[in-house]
């Protein structure tokens, strides 16, 4: 028997510039700049920059480049028809896979004038996504299309479209700095399908539109989601510290708990545990807050018995940051989606500009030559 | 600098039972029986399920799961729409990729109820395609959408579609034939695209519209498109020889020639060949046949000279033969994801039987620590 690694796990399968895990350390860095500087100093449009680029803008080069990303948010006639005839039942994620690669068609692709071509001029495969998303809610909800606003950041103006009317500006801020921290995390099966479609040569929208297929994914995306049905299971901050220890009786898992890079404490977990406490004491409602506090110290206790601490992920608090600024759970993963998709260019970026096709081999073990037996005779 | 295979080239990314390729033979097995069975035997349905279900299957078994499979070619009304309104200079391969992640929402997907789920019910995701292909062709040329005929093979239905006229049962039966030789080739990009998103526990159609992405890519699809090209630019069986021989003076590729895995004559060239001579008679027109028979034993000739025998591959005659059956050009690469679809999906279910997400790893060889100037600054 040939000797392979499931799933790939430990294979190296490119060389990139993009993203640094810091696992022992618990740091996290896109281009060489650590997430904590990114979120304190920079828009979710100036890290997109970033992230295509390689490269912080200037003022001027982001003035241009904001304004390109935003004039791209206006959702076509056709796509919001597609929206509207969307089966109400389905899940959102179907809807922006196939958006995407619908969008690839009003776009001339000029992939033979060079790896970036004008991937980073039309943005609409990056720009329209929370538009979609947001007006697959309002329709889901009866109301009608609401267009984008081009005085809005990223984060701002999706929870205006979403809600109808402007948000907080702290609450803009915070959406827009919980993109950032959801924008890149090097290779996942993800970003990794994406980089895999590009190598074919694939436009960047068809690749970003399979990647999306990917993260929809029950074992990829939607842990965030399953963090909240446990608040909600839970109910109050008094009931958690039971409820902890129960589950770890019966070893259920306990969701939104340690991380397959990190042995140190997630620094975006520590990023958005301040976001939560901010919208918290904003919005009077600790109670999301407390409960998330009790899981994660009851867990920490029963964890130190055994002398292996775990920490909370990112997820074990963005759920509870979303619900706060009024995103539905179902949601949850279609923001994901909005907040990597400049990763996602960054890496077929990337992929093109030292590009071979990905075709790994598989090993054989079925059947030797079986004669064919005509249907007749079956 | 860690060592790693670019485009993961002979790292084993899974085991597999579908597919066995003799490279050294030219010989080429679905689920062990030959390809030159199956197209002999074998209607398109039949290998269908062959490659969803391991086993060929007996007459009742065929009649039950061809009826499903015709039942599912009818397109809904807002994926009319979709083909009405996609762009006229769009490719159709971004409107296959989007229809079938749209379609995924008017299933219901029981993933949890084991890996095959109900992923060879519903069948949407193979049948459709024809139609949309169709359509969109017939959209292209000002006609209406020709709802599909339950009464007529795979094959023949896509030409009664496209043609609005019912094919000669030859020209029926040789387009089911063709599908059949499509249908499955073991790892390449699309095929690992599908498997990598079917890795996530996503839905098998969002899985295969990521891997028409994939199979859009110049690097993957489109040589038949090439090779017509190619024979346009000859022109006439006389010029072939001197053509060959200047292009490969000038060391220029000469499309549909050799295959990376087939040091022998590629099985399905041979097949395909034979129809191509059979539609040229048929048609009366031996133009294209002649021209790539000139060009096949021009190669030939030179590749003897340097003691390295070059085959051509199936790429090199079936784009003739699809012009013959009166396919537009345009659709080759589609027609391509029509006959590759039950490989996909054959593929999407190995996967999950024994699965694990793939997540590869990456080489990071970017900037250290970067300290992070304010924009105000820059």
């Amino acid at each position: 028997m040939a000797e392979f690694a499931k799933g790939l796990e430990g294979v190296i399968a490119a060389e990139s510039r993009i993203c640094k895990i810091d696992g022992e350390q618990g740091r996290l860095y896109y281009m060489g700049y650590s997430i904590t500087d990114l979120v304190e100093h920079c828009t979710f449009e100036e890290v997109t920059y970033l992230l295509l680029y390689g490269e912080l803008p200037t003022r001027e080069q982001l003035a241009v480049f904001s304004a390109k990303m935003r004039n791209a948010r206006e959702l076509k006639q056709p796509v919001i028809n597609m929206i509207k005839d969307f089966p109400k039942k389905a899940h959102p994620m179907e809807l922006l896979q196939s958006v995407i690669s619908y969008l690839s068609s009003y776009v001339e692709h000029k992939i033979h004038h060079g790896p970036h071509c004008n991937c980073r001029d039309t943005l609409h495969q990056l720009a329209e996504m929370a538009t979609v998303v947001a007006t697959y809610q309002r329709v889901q909800e009866g109301k009608e299309y609401l267009p984008p606003r081009k005085d809005l950041s990223h984060g701002a103006n999706f929870l205006y479209m979403l809600r109808g009317e402007e948000p907080d500006p702290v609450e803009g801020e915070i959406m827009d700095k919980a993109l950032i921290l959801h924008a890149e995390h090097s290779f996942n099966a993800s970003t990794f399908t994406a980089r895999v479609v590009a190598s074919t040569m694939s436009t960047c929208y068809c690749s970003i539109s399979a990647a999306v297929g990917a993260l929809f994914g029950s074992l990829h995306g939607g842990a965030n989601e399953k963090v909240m049905d446990m608040v909600d299971e839970i109910g109050t901050p008094q009931a958690a510290r039971d409820w902890v220890n129960k589950a770890l009786d019966e070893k259920k898992k306990v969701m939104g708990m340690g991380h397959r890079v990190y042995r140190a404490k997630d620094p975006r977990a520590i990023v958005i545990e301040g976001y939560l406490e901010e919208l918290s004491e904003m919005k009077n409602d600790r109670n999301a807050c407390e409960i998330l506090k009790e899981v994660e110290s009851a867990f920490r206790e029963r964890m130190e018995e055994k002398g292996k601490p775990i920490y909370p992920n990112v997820d074990f608090f963005s759920g509870a940051v979303y619900r706060m600024l009024g995103i539905p759970t179902r949601l949850f993963t279609p923001v994901f989606a909005i907040a990597r998709a400049p990763g996602w260019l960054s890496h077929i970026l990337e992929q093109r500009v030292d590009n071979r096709i990905y075709r790994p081999k598989a090993a054989y073990v079925g059947s030797d030559h079986r004669p064919l037996v005509p249907i007749e005779e079956r």
